[in-house]
């Protein structure tokens, strides 16, 4: 286990930051997580994000009985790369580490689909558990970006709803080998990948007639999470750096 | 949800094949998903495979008390490519998981590691657990190629212990972009991840001697779990398709 020093805080997100000199109280969520897990003392450093790619070095100011820290100084990074995930319902309660693993590889938009072979149910259950991992997943990864979870919607309405200038890339275990494909370079990609049924002929062609290309992503079939997983891996092996890194960090 | 006719059965593990002619009595779990999961009846057929590159087509003699099967056809497929991932421990539970992802990508062996910073506990009670999840994922993904999971040992021994002629691959938030990495299509590919706590000095320098390159899997740091995962999955995106794929494959 490490010990206490090497617990550091990871980036705490809050609705907004303000500027430096201004002050903010942290809500009580993150300020158990700061006050009782990182177990910051009055003085010390805490660092927040707006999840914007705002980004925010504050002093603790109180620890009771909320947090209260002062912002001493602000970064602002823009996105460089962004990935949109349209992803189909997996199997049973798989959905919880799905989010999660999404969110720690830096996905930008999850997008639920509706497909003609399954539905996402019990969606609006899920979804305050779902931003609370997402936001964990933040955290632990020191992400500046907040993932969003979008509601679930038909794949041709979530398809026309992406952002332009989108290069699309579907899962397909028949596609061109992941390895070849330039795409993770791109400013914008958004991704698909079927529920476990798979995709209807109609859907196959509504990705084909909008220019999609098509990657396997590994030999084997792999589960609606897993290849939403593998997917993120492979566009995030892209990305840069949030932060710098020491020579071997200690996670990963 | 699929539709009974699509609900093919995967492939189904045992421990050793028999030659055309021969027939083949099932375990009793194996025998309750081909006839209780699957349906299959007396007459239809059943793939299966012994873990090591065997793969044989059956037809169902009899379901009671156990199915039975007579072989019509073996293939023998040689394993082309083969990972092998050095893991430190994940935190809590999630174990299970990344037991099931690493197997349903396709890496061979699994290998626990114990890190100056952070030991493998309750291994033991885990290990059967495991055993089951790398099995139904095999099942799931209809792969002829089983993950092994070996008990702990420590970094340097785990290290000693590689198959001649290995290429080893570290993954470290500081190392080159996965993204321009050759090393995927190498025969034996070997993997390491850190615990959460990360490595030691040490254990650096171990990896430093050896020779091993160094990959950034993602901007974002990532938990132990997720960077295996990721490993797996930028390894996995060089493998060949373990069976003919149709043009949209319905899981992936």
């Amino acid at each position: 286990m490490p010990s206490p020093a090497e617990v550091t805080p990871g980036l705490v997100w809050v609705p907004e930051l303000a500027d430096p000199g201004h002050r903010i109280a942290l809500d009580p969520e993150s300020s158990r997580y700061v006050a009782r897990v990182c177990r910051a003392r009055v003085g010390e450093q805490v660092q927040l994000t707006d999840g914007a790619g705002g980004w925010a070095a504050t002093r603790v100011l109180d620890t009771r009985p909320h947090v209260t820290l002062e912002i001493e100084r602000i970064e602002r990074t823009p996105r460089a790369r962004s990935a949109h995930l349209l992803c189909g319902v997996p199997e049973g309660e798989r959905g919880d580490w799905m989010v999660e693993k999404l969110a720690e590889l830096g996905v930008h938009v999850l997008q639920p689909i509706d497909c003609e072979r399954a539905a996402w149910d019990r969606f609006e259950q899920r979804r305050e558990r779902w931003d609370r991992l997402a936001l964990a997943a933040l955290r632990q990864s020191r992400s500046r970006f907040r993932m969003a979870i979008q509601t679930p919607m038909p794949l041709v309405a979530a398809l026309e709803a992406l952002p332009a200038g989108h290069v699309g890339v579907v899962a397909a275990q028949g596609g061109r080998p992941a390895g070849v494909e330039p795409v993770p370079g791109a400013a914008i990609v958004a991704g698909a990948v079927g529920p476990s049924p798979g995709f209807s002929p109609r859907e196959r062609d509504a990705f084909e007639g909008r220019g999609w290309g098509r990657i396997a992503l590994a030999g084997n079939r792999l589960r609606t999470e897993t290849a939403a997983l593998a997917w993120a891996a492979w566009w995030a092996r892209g990305t840069p750096a949030t932060e710098p890194a020491s020579d071997f960090d200690s996670e990963a």
